[in-house]
């Protein structure tokens, strides 16, 4: 299993900085930012480690969406929104494509209709109460560790990390 | 199932404050800080969400980590600790208990020798990756997830939030 992360025009740079740390942790491939110009400006001291990561991950910055979606196509990846959405499928029913492209959108307006309508698939994360909703950056890591789990366990060099 | 959050000696509001939003989006009973006094100081503005959460669910505070754990087996749940160890089961292979207390430890220093012992499991969420680490948030949140999706679906109020 291999993944990319898009991130489409996220806000908080915490936020951010928490999906790059968690797609370095799952090994992800690239992680593209789209709908936006260049997004990242890591506040000095307050992101430190993500910063440091960001050197080590392969970043990557494609403005337009379609032309973003059309990228990772090339490469083989099947786009795959995580959002709340009434034509979804629930996270725990859903078996990922061997190359997954997890789409994210924006904070407080998600992804757009026009952009969702470009994904194969919209998997949400089924949430047990009306009371909060799921951090972006929570909803990203869930994903990239259900993608990854699928790996059959031979494949993967659990304790190198130790 | 049904689960309880216990956070030991946790620094940083931005994550308490991300721990509350999961554990109040899936459902959890009590969220129990220990190990510390009174911990949360939300800033203005940064955390509103989390802080109006704050007052929906119900948080706890037990300075004893021992107490705390008394405290939980009381009401039925287990302590499992998330936590990188040598001594552990992989997330995926484990199968949580009906009642679950989910155990997680300080941002740097993680949880001390002595109260993961006092815990009935050590589970670890794989990562395949030397660079990079889950943040203690996103590692509560995948635990939160896991609990719950072994939840029959039938019992789930899947689109009551939407």
């Amino acid at each position: 299993m291999k993944f990319c992360t898009i991130l489409h025009n996220l806000k908080s740079p915490m936020n951010v900085g928490m999906i790059i740390r968690s797609h370095a942790a799952f090994s992800g491939h690239e992680l593209i930012f789209t709908g936006q110009p260049w997004p990242w400006k890591f506040k000095k001291g307050t992101q430190n480690f993500s910063h440091k990561l960001e050197k080590e991950i392969n970043l990557k910055h494609i403005e337009d969406p379609l032309e973003c979606l059309k990228h990772v196509r090339k490469m083989g990846y099947k786009p795959i929104a995580i959002e709340i959405s009434e034509k979804k499928i629930f996270i725990e029913d859903f078996k990922f494509p061997d190359k997954t492209a997890l789409v994210l959108g924006n904070e407080g307006s998600g992804l757009p209709k026009e952009f969702l309508e470009q994904c194969d698939e919209i998997v949400t994360i089924p949430q047990y109460s009306e009371v909060g909703s799921l951090n972006v950056a929570v909803s990203a890591s869930i994903a990239m560790h259900e993608v990854m789990k699928a790996q059959p366990p031979s494949c993967i060099v659990k304790d190198e990390y130790i």
